[in-house]
């Protein structure tokens, strides 16, 4: 503790975890670098506030939280005796704040759809070793960490796991900002919890229950909010939107779009991302979205204007959620409908089904182990639990269906 | 209460008040109307989410919270006995539906620059007015009571006073987003304490104590939240970008903006609104003034650059808020500084001085008055309360000066 | 609604649900009652305080909140076309009310203890009884909601049942105190999805993630609090200590009491309710047990001294939770042990195994029932879910166990 | 940080401030120690859930908050560089710990009802010398601190000042308790601003708007909730009933009460306490209170029955409070009409009238002090502030009145 003088820190008032302090010097230019202030124009939970309107928050505010429970869990660890470094505590909370750095606008849906098929975690490395340059080499081990190259896994499971901080911070958030307060996890406890044994994460015995609560309620929050038909529909609009407008330029129709948004509309090829393709998605943001989806709405293609229109003025389509999809023979009827109603060459761009799945627990591939007071290891789904066991490592699935409401 | 069948209504989760049902017709259209839809592209707090990131929430949210506030309000008064009818009823939510329906981007600031003189309450008139002959006449008392040309005062009151619901709303909503806890008023127990008498509104002398909390909490708020120094410079910055920006244009230089944007910093006399300008206006929101920021860090004009980065990239100016102004000349120095160090002619965009006014309590035009246990009405002001007296009746003065850091 | 003059009311300030009003004046006028006022000395949680510090809150205030609740639902159900009558909403509410009247300190456990095999329903039937001779009968619709006599099957399920507006209550309010935040449920949402059909209540379709969550954290809350093996031990020993007072008082051994808890230490026989037993019941509170047991710790019996001793100064046995139980081998070999370290003839009072209970979901005798889009009602076993299936109609149980630290 | 092996600590789940972690040996020693358990016993707000059913949380409870709230300010100075040691850091959780040891039952006038003049901070100061005894001088430097007599005066005004760690845990746990919501104050946010300058607690300038949010929000809670007339009246009516019953003792009359209360309603002369005193008191809690007035219910001395009645069946007597005391004039008439109805000898017991007294700020004796950004020191007063200033350091005055209803 340097005594004597004030050392510089920032505080951030977060209505959900309470006051955020950041003392770490790098981690504190890593939040005023443009990098990571464009995710205070990235939502966290997209256009999910069109049925939770207070689901405004963004990932920005997200990437702060989940450093501060990376802070915390640190702390706890240390006490029950696990030796931590201060360089592997400044990495990991360099790695966990840097997680989303290459999140794109809207949905990981929304980013395959304008590049290809970049996922955003290889991004997130992208914008790291960018970095990493940046401030000479002082990212490199929140890069092993995050790439899970790391010896001890135990800091790469924090990052990305089934009990991750990612997830403790952003259900915990989208349930505070969404309403839907039945889904409140007790992060904090879980986080009491957690130990760790050989390097890996292992949960202490007395925090089953815990654990239990927390996977139903993941699974509760997927079917009251993520899964929201409302949300999911507007999403895939949002999606057939931009397809549609890269139709129309590959057609060579002009259609207007900010600079930014321009550029991923045009190129097609994102195979090799090179550092154009970089600093134009580092300017990148949901304003570019909606800005295009404004000026869509007047725009002289049929498709584009009716697409656009229903977003922005939310004249949604109807839509329904069901456990059962429709066969491929109705849903080519659907689109019949529609191009005759709309006297359209192809309907494909108003009728969509998608497969909506989810783990209520994945035992196989990243079980939850448990400590027990004997010492011993036990993986959560051997411990004879009704509902998390064996079993319950499958995918629920649900099948999204919308269409416009005049073919009805 | 039609029994037998399932009347048409919608319930909204707001995280601050809980579920909103609405189940009137007419209100329910209004929602879904583009008008009031923009309202989800308006932040509430303009740029306060730079000093407190949950605070993104919107003018959509905050609408729904106050119109939910004024159907709590009236039941209560009716079960106090005073009454009201169907229309007035319908009348009064509508009233605090749209209140904001003229609330540009950003703050009332803001629309002065874009549009002169125009206060966002007359604009919120002409869209009622234009929304009034959509919907045959349907408005026309919401229009009245909006206006204060309903004879029982109470309802306009409940919409535009020192108690009235939007703030009731906005103060309990922007603790809750901000995270500032201790702004957190009890909008609940005041709507219990509210009475009318001779069609005025009065506040139970119980009241009394959750009044001068509420007086003080609002204060509390304007010190730690809407003035805080750091959102008063982005928005100072954004202003000075804007203006930047029609000069530019004056002087026929070309910048790029949305197209709706671009509307009006072509257009400067906006004495006479057409319908052009409403039309216009109706599409104009935060994401116009964001892309528009976003392009102007890279145009050639080096003050619009600078101003424009500044705030995207969150690098403010060095800022104090004080009790005392510097002096005209003070003032002077430092322009002159900038227009040396940054080889300019005029210094006036970057260096910038403006007084925040707040009162405690307005006692003269709209003071609060109370029911006493006697029958007796009384004035907040004549309680011999050392804090709300006659003398509390000033504002209260700050002085907020921003200029570049490195000119210190 | 009476117009013109102020109805008489009272506003309960409630932490958990805020404002409760009540209006009606038999309720009014039973809430003031002593037997009602008598709950205030009565904790809902006995001795969970052990472990919880906050869980202090009473079953004065889980009856208000119930019988709030009831008010919220009647609305909902009025509002969804369900007739209600006056009178009918009287009822309901005072039954809710009422529905703990009969409850006496602590557990249930505790009853059987001191009053054989009286369960505290028929108590609370006894004391409905009571007060409807007061009150000239207007508690007869009542008394036929509680004992589901009434046709409207409905209103009875409000107050008993899988969802009934009790566990609604006690649920949230449990998880509020005790500070379990996970467990908190959303009665709100939940009472937003109830309906009636062919005077049944039912759960509308869109509501069955709110059960499916709502049934979970019940089953967590049960883990986390109720079954929580330090406050089920204390409750253990609580018990242990008045069955030996009872003991004793048999063997004519004087201890002291309150004069009302002596009355139950020395009376054996309660098959025959009669007017003293009500009379000095409706006397019995938490402060008459405390109080023996504070005096206990000093009595000549060594046995009852220890068992107090260890209450109130909170120096509890070993105690574990396991599914697995002791045979009855192993149990008697720790009572051998117990009785040689303290030189007893009889260990039972202070090794103690027993089972404890809990259904995930019991779909036999109660299914929740869904109405689906279509009209249709189903059991929610019988929607395919994997957790909420016949199979998770049985108890899940596990086993307690205590004994004194220094056997070990 | 001993690594490698898991060091003993208790984790408390509070509902208001989270989890507070002990992990001191010593603190963990106390908190087990008979005398603190006895706090579970004592409720924090006596009388006051007659109006908020809520506020039913103990003394335990405020003391572990209290205590947390040390450790978080103690990190908070830390990291500012205020040099703090090992033993310091134990001493003033400890003397925090127990500043309330004590205590007992009901407010500090029962105190000087049951034991005349102690005061219970030099009751505590008797326990704490007790525990020091037992614990071999461990407590030295908390009682030094607890009296104020460790040169490094920030250690006593943590404990007690007008910014105490006592006061920001009891308001933020009174307003949470009684859902007084708007009496909220951010405990975090202002231990945030506190800085120790020559060993004096100090308040960085930042922070000035949340101290003043601090103080009015304090006055807000004695009106609202301390100072309600109801709790005031009953806590009156049971000072009169310890009054009368140690009255009758004194004339030789019999009634009934608990061994360890009998001891004080039995002995008059404290001034000496002898060990004999400090045993009975560390046994005494509210259920000797409680109990006896149950009992008393039922005594023939018509006095003592009404006043214990009014108390457990909330029939109070009618009250008033008033910035205007009734005349002695007055108030003997009021006793006379007394006398008559009920035909006492003295009308004393049931007429009362007594002053409230709140300083909104004191400035004189323990100025709040403000560290200024240019390392000046100064009042809070000597700031220009329009309502804390010279003048506020004053009491605000205020009359109880209460009587028999049937009087009227």
């Amino acid at each position: 503790m340097n005594q004597g003088k004030n050392i510089k820190k920032k505080i951030f008032n977060d209505p959900v975890l309470g006051f955020i302090t950041i003392s770490d010097s790098l981690i504190l230019k890593l939040i005023e670098h443009p990098y990571f202030q464009r995710l205070k124009r990235i939502s966290q939970t997209g256009l999910t506030y069109y049925v939770y309107p207070g689901s405004t928050h963004t990932r920005f505010l997200h990437a702060l939280g989940a450093t501060h429970l990376m802070q915390l869990t640190l702390q706890v660890l240390k006490q029950k005796g696990v030796k931590i470094s201060k360089d592997e505590e400044r990495a990991a909370s360099v790695a966990i704040l840097l997680h989303d750095i290459g999140h794109g606008p809207f949905s990981h849906a929304l980013e395959s759809t304008l590049m290809d098929n970049i996922h955003h975690e290889s991004l997130s490395i992208t914008f790291m070793n960018l970095l990493n340059n940046e401030y000479n080499g002082e990212l490199s081990l929140a890069l092993e960490i995050f790439r899970d190259k790391y010896p001890r896994k135990f800091f790469h499971q924090l990052i990305s796991s089934q009990i991750d901080l990612d997830r403790l911070d952003y259900l915990k958030r989208d349930s505070f900002f969404t309403g839907v307060s039945e889904g409140n996890i007790n992060s904090e406890r879980i986080i009491t919890m957690m130990n760790v044994v050989h390097d890996e994460l292992v949960i202490d015995e007395k925090g089953i229950y815990s654990i239990e609560q927390y996977l139903t309620s993941r699974l509760f929050m997927y079917w009251q909010v993520y899964f929201h038909k409302t949300s999911v529909t507007a999403e895939v609009y949002l999606i057939q939107a931009l397809k549609r407008a890269k139709d129309l330029i590959k057609d060579c129709k002009k259609i207007p779009s900010t600079s930014t948004l321009s550029y991923f509309l045009n190129k097609s090829d994102f195979s090799q991302l090179n550092a154009e393709d970089i600093m134009y998605f580092s300017r990148l943001d949901d304003t570019d979205i909606i800005t295009a989806l404004k000026d869509w709405q007047f725009v002289d293609d049929e498709i584009l204007k009716i697409l656009s229109q229903s977003i922005i003025q939310r004249k949604l389509p109807f839509s329904r959620i069901s456990s059962h999809p429709k066969s491929d023979e109705e849903i080519r009827k659907l689109k019949s409908k529609v191009e005759e109603k709309y006297n359209l060459k192809d309907g494909k761009y108003f009728v969509h089904q998608n497969k909506l799945n989810i783990f209520l627990y994945e035992g196989k591939m990243q079980a939850i182990k448990l400590l027990l007071k004997t010492g011993e290891i036990v993986k959560l789904q051997d411990l004879g639990n009704p509902v998390f066991n064996n079993e319950s490592n499958k995918y629920i699935c649900r099948y999204h269906l919308c269409f416009p409401r005049d073919i009805l």
